[in-house]
């Protein structure tokens, strides 16, 4: 696409009965978070869309830190060799990859990929950094780019080009490097369901769709609206694979020389995606107070002189926010009216909006209108700090309550696998359902539903003596199954 | 370089006055800020040096959103055809970039770079967004990884992939255009000398150094310890070079079409090596107490059951310091000698070092050695964390001062090309003197001397009549000559 072929801003937002695909783009761009750009495939984050990137950074790095681990910046381009060297990786990677063939005016000896993702670029400087038990656990985590090529791309969910976190620990035992897998998925459930309002399904991925390179995988599962799922973190216990392969050994307390364990953990700017269609309806964006990048617009409602009377009032009421920490934009451009910053607001989902006019200062009162429910409420003047606080933590829960119904109304639990075939045909959602563990029989229902496993959850880990719902053979989980992003 | 040819961790650091390249190497990797990577001229930012880089974000960053600006991101691939588009640009750029020719298993139909900086990909999404006035100005920032390739590396100094911030705005008008892109040289001056404690000279560019497609070029210079300059920070004025290129245009106030006037600016992780080279001594680094990772080490003296009666004292001491946010490390490992551990947090630069023992306990005191001076005093445990802070902010004041005076001693000002060549042959520095401000004068100084034009100082821009120390023309400016990193 060239770039004067890039298509205009939509000046509309399509329903998202009638195209939830198409609603989901529009929000983005009408709400200035994304936008396409000349580069097949890769996005362009726009200031709005950062703000939110910024604020799911610091709440995890936050986490991060808090569980000892450390930043630190490894190089982006990776010599082929090194990805050719672990041969799953390599087979899940490589057909992913771009190539860097040339620097300046020549042509490389080796080819360079970048990367899309660094356990092997990690682990070779592990390699050399460890040697014996007390240089363990070595917990680094970084923030970077990566490219992934991709023949079909979204904004935010699924492009060339992403940012995101990636975690690449050492361990002195499988038992250790497991807990920490374990460990950092919690932090994720924590993170989205704290901060995003987002609720989320732990467990276990298949054979299948684990990671490539990975003994495990886990991950956290969210239900959009449109009851498709949503990948929105992983965790992989690497065991000993990496550490083999690029030969990061210790000095074991015993003496011995062993391999250290791995893990790798990542979550991305997909999570964005994730809260758009967690949250929004026909309106627009629906973005949680915890990382709104303005958790409240004052709108003056601008009639007579209103720059000498209102305006004053609503700047003393930013600042009196703002000294609380409440993140505010006070909208006092006069080339707009009210009525069309009540509208360009709730498309960009700010959580709540405060209204202040002639004759609320009069009554010594504001107007605070909710996004998520939007509900009136007059407040008093006095004491109206801590209300707008309270409000934030009560909208904050209602979005994630209202998420968590809508998760468990699109749940089922079926035994049949006609039922399932039906469910997955109308408008999807997660499925229960017993399954034998089987690759096969995962592919075809794969093949026959478009439905995948999303996880084996630890809620449904035990499972009772029954049936493959496909096969017949004897089950040996419950699986989370979903059409997913 | 194969990962098994990497060279060891250097056991001792060679003194600045034996070769002053070896301490700086040795410096770092023996610190554990940086090592090398597999990947030619691309370094790995370990996790000591990567807490210095996000301490010097956040410094920065604050200063950025308190002048208006705002954070996005931008695709890291940029088609040919764009970086094609702006002449002096791609004169500029293309022998330095790495060129991406295939995307999974297929040739791309046009290769792309990998962004060596982002005018041109920005400038194109400049061109969709900014239609009116009402748009400007537009002030944005990416935080982001660059590659350049470069023949010769050098860590944090010159490494084929960097971070950095580049800061790139649009503007109704020129003079805008111009008090930007001083307003952020002005940023960057008081980044370097209020938290980097390094004293910068600010000042334009001449032609012949200025970035490939401004107007004009800024830069702060800074003096390292042997006597080389080091630019740390540029900002430019690109006037409608690129908007015109792009066709970034705008309605202006008088209904008339215009094109925008841009600047861009940045500073990168280069500035890490600017601190070590500025404040570094034979034992390692010194780093100010403002970007310091831990500003106080804590080590207890282990003698006799030391754990039971000095440890307990030292926790509590951290636990009072952590709460006043002072970013502490207490050392507490048993198999390490305190004597080992005064060595080892020397040699990694923490401002302050804070010894307890069972004499001091009973004297109710600790004792304080500064690692600027070395200086050692009992300090009584009565108000110990106003004592810390107190000489933390005295230790920042006196590297600034330091290093301050260092500069001075090496700056000469004269009028004479041979003592100017005296001086460039002994241990350099700054050294001021009138020219003529003809680039094939300014040629032949650097082919005679290897000193170049670091700027032309504001300090010392208006020139009394005089001749050019060189051709013997009429001098237009007095210009600030160094040899350069």
């Amino acid at each position: 696409m060239s770039d004067n072929e890039l298509p205009d801003l939509p000046t509309e937002i399509t329903p998202q009965s009638v195209d939830f695909g198409r609603w989901y783009i529009d929000s983005i761009r009408r709400a200035e978070l994304a936008d396409y750009s000349p580069v097949k495939g890769c996005m362009v984050i726009r200031p709005y869309g950062y703000a939110i990137w910024e604020l799911m950074q610091q709440a995890l790095d936050r986490r991060f830190k808090a569980t000892g681990h450390v930043n630190a910046y490894f190089p982006m381009l990776i010599p082929e060799s090194l990805l050719l060297k672990e041969s799953d990786h390599v087979e899940g990677f490589a057909p992913q990859v771009a190539w860097v063939t040339h620097g300046g005016n020549e042509e490389l000896e080796e080819r360079l990929v970048i990367r899309p993702t660094s356990e092997t670029i990690i682990g070779t400087m592990y390699a050399k950094w460890i040697q014996s038990w007390r240089d363990l656990p070595v917990l680094i985590n970084q923030w970077a780019n990566v490219i992934r090529w991709e023949k079909v791309t979204r904004l935010f969910l699924r492009t060339t080009e992403f940012l995101w976190q990636e975690g690449h620990t050492a361990h002195e035992t499988y038992e250790e490097a497991e807990e920490e897998t374990q460990r950092m998925l919690g932090v994720y459930k924590d993170f989205a369901q704290t901060e995003l309002a987002m609720p989320v399904v732990d467990g276990k991925k298949t054979e299948s769709e684990k990671f490539a390179g990975a003994e495990s995988t886990y991950s956290i599962e969210a239900l959009m609206r449109d009851g498709r799922a949503l990948q929105a973190g992983t965790s992989h216990n690497l065991a000993q694979n990496f550490a083999k392969v690029f030969d990061i050994k210790f000095q074991a307390r015993d003496k011995s020389v062993q391999y250290v364990y791995g893990t790798s953990w990542g979550v991305s700017t997909r999570l964005i995606g994730g809260v758009i269609m967690t949250h929004g309806d026909d309106g627009g964006l629906i973005l949680p107070p915890r990382i709104a990048p303005y958790q409240v617009v004052i709108v003056p409602i601008s009639r007579g002189n209103w720059k000498e009377t209102v305006l004053p009032k609503a700047v003393e009421i930013r600042d009196s926010l703002v000294a609380r920490n409440v993140r505010v934009m006070l909208d006092d451009r006069d080339s707009q009216t009210p009525g069309w910053k009540f509208n360009e607001w709730e498309l960009r989902g700010v959580p709540l909006r405060l209204e202040v006019g002639p004759k609320d200062i009069a009554k010594s009162q504001v107007v605070l209108v909710r996004r998520d429910s939007r509900e009136k409420t007059f407040v008093p003047m006095e004491g109206l700090v801590a209300s707008v606080e309270e409000m934030l933590i009560e909208i904050q829960q209602a979005l994630f309550d209202r998420a968590l119904q809508f998760q468990k109304e699109h749940t089922a639990k079926t035994n049949s696998y006609k039922e399932f075939v039906k469910i997955m045909n109308g408008r999807p959602g997660f499925v229960i359902s017993p399954w034998c563990g089987l690759p096969g029989c995962e592919a075809s229902i794969k093949e026959e539903t478009q439905a995948t496993i999303r996880n084996i959850p630890f809620e449904h880990a035990t499972i009772e003596e029954s049936l493959c719902f496909k096969c017949g053979k004897v089950a040996k989980a419950n699986a989370w199954f979903a059409k997913s992003y």
